[in-house]
Formats: structure tokens, C-alpha cells, sequence
């Protein structure tokens, strides 16, 4: 039996203070069948909101289609005001394929979103990373350079062409980014120690930019340059790996947070696993860790085996004692008490009735 | 300023069915000022209960006293039955110094309370452990062999003569033990395996007693022995430690659980390092531990400072901040939250008000 094929999608509208406007874009979005919302996260000074939700890949792309449609009714651009880059009402939509789907297959729907956008609403669309048309467009920075307010000089340029909709600035809606991309994990070490210094010194021994080389390699040596005038760096263990020590007063301890952009070159247990090694080297212990939003299944599958490999035990196990085994190694149960059924994105599709994390601040 | 001085006692009542009359007797002690009981715990199938409560030297003799005395009253020891060994009405009473107090001055006051029992009771008392008058009676289980059936055979030998009370056998009490001993700490240490077996392995690796030898280290290989016929023991790492590693379906977890029976010799923080370093090595994780009783407030102090130490930060913090670090280095808050009011023996002491840990199953 082939697994269903489950794509998240976390538009971002540029919309952050009416609650009003935002509700309305969520509820367009929710009102296409077999769409779970799972996170809504305004912030004000940003005045953007971005919105989590998934589905089966044609769900998914309706809702989409529904939010952006509704965002382009109800948010005007022209008057948009926000600390964060952005060109469009919906200024940037990716879908992240979870399981059953494949990534070329994902970027594939990708297309048929813009093009609906494009076509239907009259919004330039921009495909990028795994569905980007050419490799100068897959940065969204890069597309994104100028923003709102440049963009009716850039788009009337040739290789700013868009790959949706018409070569015509869209004042009121901007113009939106599609496309597909693997799944982001934010994911907090804790340690036994308050001192962000140290938790600091755990993510630059892990994260791939590493840190700045010193002189005679102290902590205020001079930073050494290469012929360039650049710092040179000292790589990480682990490539796709960003992180960073910070104190969190609520715990009383400190933590490294590390983004994990691409699970298949770093898992989450190889993540732990470095940490638990850098911070034992420094004579600190990892305590536990902490997932801030959800994983995919198979993440904690692949850890749980992981795991029981290393005892030399069968991993012919079901998926909730997998799941368990994870947990328990990884301490993700350290600070609060692990909820798969809000943790697992295929669990809160499967359990609808759960409550969704829609936090409305 | 000189510490308080603050002592535990923990006697053993041979009565564990009738609730009525464990309550009469609790309420002896607690009828004494500046008394804390801590835990009351009934055993049905040994018909036996251990009681434990603090204070000052002065009021927990006295409140000791008060306890055997209605213990005298209430249970008639030539009508008890129950699994576990015992000679009275009174079993067993030991004094163990916790704070501001040495372990000579505690076997002073066992001597004192022993004195007023033999003397006003007319119960035949022995001294054991840190409070034994010679070698031969300084183990609870030589003084206690025959039991309360052979005791009056047993008292006639010169060799019994008790140390304090007549020399004759007293049908309806019994004989009581008295005595003074260091406290024992009973530890779990939490484990990223459901197997029990690789549970006892580190409990194997960590335990004075160790393992068995057995035919070319195999698991199933014969066991070795000595020209006596005596196994041979291949002794663990940590001396004053006994362990075992079980299954608790309740947390779905194996722990190692350990008796620290001398944390002068090896500390809270040592037998914790020494799982982790064995768990290593076997592949495993230590997640968290746990404390089944209450400890000592020094150590946690002295297990904060070592972490501290181990990271090369100073350890001049306030005695919370020590103890948060002990509790976040062990992961002594891994099942249940930590609340040192409730889990350290002084702080039960300041603040009387609390909910005294008592189970009244």
C-alpha cells in the first residue's frame, strides 16, 4: 500500500495586526475539506503572518489558492508598512513535501498553484528552490531583492520576467513567490549549564559555519583574515545545521538552538547526538531537547531506530514504540510532556479533532 | 553560626494491617514539638510499617520514645505474623545524622533513647551499627537471627545480655534494636531502553558486588569458581552501592536502581556519572534519574558544585541555584517535577506547612 501523500504548505501574507483580516484568509483556507490547520503566528512588528497547514497535495493547493485569492482581496500593498522583506500580499508560499510525495512531485504542484495565481488572480508568480525555472531564481532573497516598492521598475526587466501571470506590476497584491523546499526544523538542545557562552561554544562546534578562527585560538584573540579581508572560519560537525546558545530565563537553563534545513544530510538524532558529544567534551551533559514545531513521522522513526541500533536491539518495533524510544533517547519530553498527536504532522491530520496550535496572539 | 543539628529516624513497627493502630502511634511521634514526619509506609504482606521523621536531636528521641511506648501498647508481638524478620513490637530504630550533627554524638543519642526504653518500658534493647557496644553486635540481622520466637532462648546467654533493659524476655514487645547509621539513598537512573537485561548490565558495571565470572565472558557461560566453590565476582566500579536494573511498565523505561549506602564514599553525582559512562559504552543513554526518598540537602550542594566544576565555573552560587543545576545535570525532574521542599529533608523541616509525605494506603 502506497502511504498518502501529505504536502505542508506555510504561505506567509503580509498581514500582522488586524486579526480580522487574518481570520478571514484562515478561514478561506480551512474551508477547503481534508485541510488541517496547524500554526498561526502573527507578530506585529513584522506585520506578516505566517500560516502552517496540511493536506493531500490537491488540498493543499486549493486551500493555497484560497488564502492567496482572499490575501489579494483584503490586504493592500500599498500601504503595507513591516520590518520584514516582502513584494506581495502573499509574499511567499512553500510547499513541503511530508510523506508519499516526492519532491519533483511536490515542485510539480508548485507550478499548478502559480499558474492558477498567475492566471486567475492576476498576481506575477516566481517559482523557487526545487521548483525555481533557472538557477538564478531559486534564492528567494535574490527574487525578493528590491521589494514591493522596487518592483514595478524590476519586473518590466526581461529576466525578471515572471514564470506566472502578466510581465504588469500588481499594485494592490504585489507579487508572490512559489515553490517547494524541504522541511525546516527548529530544534533546542538543553544543557546543564546557564551560561549561554558555553551553550555557544556547543553550536559553533556543530553548526556548519562553525566559528571564526582567533589568534592562538582565544576566545578574544584577534579574528584572522585570509588574503581577502574575510574572516576565516573553522567549520562545524554538521553540514545543514545553523544554531546559536541563548539563556531562557523560563527554564533557567541554557540551550542550543539549531535550525535543521535538510534532514536527510543532518538528522535530528545526528544533531543530538553532536551536541551530547561537544558539550560532554566541554564538561557539560545534555539534559533533554526540545522539537519547537512538528516533524515529520519518519523523523522520529529514523531517530527511534537509530537508537535501538545502537543497543544492538531489533527495530521491529511499531511506530508508537519507535516513536517512544525517540523521545525518551532525545529528551523531548525534558521541558513539557511530549504530545505526539501534536507534535507528529501525520498524527494531527489523522486526529482532526485534536486541538489544532493555532496560536491567535 | 553552627549549623541546626537535625537528625532522622526511621523505626520499624511490626504492625502494617491495622491502620488504626499505625495512626495511634504516628500520632505519639507527631505529638512531640518540632517533629516532621515525613513518610509513613504499611507493608500488608511483611504486616510491618517504616515510619520516618526529623528534627532536633532532643525532640526526635523523645518522639522516638513515644513511639515505642505506644507500639508497646497497642501490638502484642506473641500474636504477630508477617514475611519479613523481626523480634518486637519495636523492631528496629535507628538515628541517622543528617545535618550539623556527627555521626558519634547520634550514636550518643541512640544510646540516651535506649536507655529510658530499657529502663521505663522494660523492653531488652540492643545497640547496632555506628552505636554497637562490640564487633559482634554491630549487624542488625546477627542480633535479630531466631527472631521474636527464639528470642527467649536467645536472652539468656550471657553473650545476649541486652545493653539497656532487663535480661529477660518480654512476651507481649519483644526485643528492639537501636541504633545509629548514615543514611541510604535509594537512586533510579533512567534509561533510553526498554531492556531490562541491559538495564542490570550497567547496574553489573556500577554495583561493589559487580558480576559473576563466567566461561570466556559469555552470557550464558558457566559460572566460575573459586577452590572453595565459590563464584567468582568480577566487583563493579562504585564501592557502597548496591543496584539492579528492572522494567517500569508505568514510564515504559528500564531503570538501573541503586541503594547508595555511604555517599561519603561515593556521592550522588559519582553513581550518576558512573551509569552514564557504562550506558555509554553499552550504546545506551542515561535520560534523567530519580530520587524514590528524601536526601540530605549537602548532596545535591555537593553534586551542583561538581557539575559546576566539571565546567569550569565558579560554584560561589546560593544553595537554590546549586541544587537547580543538580536537578538539571541528573535530570532528577526526567519523570516528575522536582520540588525540593518535598524532596530535601531540611527544607521539609523549615516549612512545616507543606503536605508531610505521608502514605496512608
Amino acid at each position: 500500500m502506497k502511504e498518502q501523500a501529505i504536502i505542508e504548505c506555510v504561505p506567509n501574507f503580509s498581514e500582522g495586526r488586524n486579526m480580522d483580516i487574518i481570520k478571514q484568509i484562515t478561514d478561506a483556507i480551512e474551508s477547503v475539506d481534508g485541510i488541517q490547520l496547524l500554526d498561526v503566528d502573527p507578530g506585529k512588528a513584522t506585520n506578516r503572518t505566517v500560516v502552517t497547514f496540511i493536506g493531500s497535495p490537491e488540498a493543499v493547493i486549493e486551500a493555497a489558492f484560497q488564502g492567496i485569492k482572499k490575501a489579494a482581496e483584503l490586504i493592500d500593498m500599498s500601504k503595507h508598512k513591516g520590518e520584514h522583506p516582502r513584494m506581495g500580499a502573499t509574499d511567499v508560499c512553500p510547499l513541503i513535501p511530508i510523506s508519499g510525495i516526492s519532491m519533483e512531485e511536490t515542485a510539480a504542484y508548485a507550478h499548478q498553484l502559480a499558474k492558477r495565481v498567475g492566471t486567475e488572480l492576476d498576481i506575477p508568480t516566481y517559482m523557487y528552490e526545487n521548483a525555481a525555472t533557472s538557477p538564478d531564481r531559486s534564492n528567494l532573497a535574490i527574487i525578493r531583492a528590491g521589494e514591493y516598492e522596487g518592483f514595478g521598475e524590476k519586473i518590466i526587466k526581461p529576466e525578471w520576467k515572471p514564470d506566472y501571470g502578466p510581465q504588469k506590476f500588481n499594485i494592490k497584491s504585489g507579487a508572490t513567490v512559489i515553490g517547494a523546499r524541504k522541511i525546516l526544523i527548529a530544534y533546542n538542545v538543553n544543557l546543564n549549564t546557564t551560561s549561554e557562552r558555553r551553550a555557544n561554544s556547543v553550536a559553533f562546534d556543530v553548526r556548519e559555519q562553525g566559528r571564526v578562527k582567533r589568534k592562538d585560538d582565544k576566545p578574544n584573540g584577534e579574528i584572522l583574515k585570509d588574503e581577502q579581508g574575510e574572516a576565516i572560519r573553522e567549520l562545524g560537525k554538521l553540514k545543514a545545521v545553523k544554531g546559536i546558545g541563548w539563556f531562557i530565563p523560563e527554564y533557567g537553563i541554557a540551550q542550543v538552538s539549531m535550525n535543521l534545513t535538510d534532514t536527510e544530510i543532518t538528522p535530528l538524532h545526528i544533531a543530538f547526538e553532536e551536541c551530547c558529544k561537544s558539550a560532554d567534551s566541554r564538561g557539560m551533559r545534555v539534559t533533554g531537547s526540545e522539537l519547537v514545531g512538528l516533524v515529520p513521522k519518519q523523523v522520529l522513526l529514523d531517530a527511534g531506530k537509530y537508537f535501538l541500533l545502537k543497543q544492538e536491539r531489533s527495530t521491529g518495533l511499531s511506530e508508537t514504540e519507535l516513536i517512544h524510544i525517540a523521545v525518551k533517547s532525545m529528551g523531548l519530553d525534558d521541558l513539557a510532556p511530549f504530545d505526539a498527536s501534536k507534535k507528529v504532522i501525520e498524527y494531527c491530520l489523522e486526529d482532526k479533532d485534536a486541538n489544532p496550535l493555532v496560536k491567535m496572539k
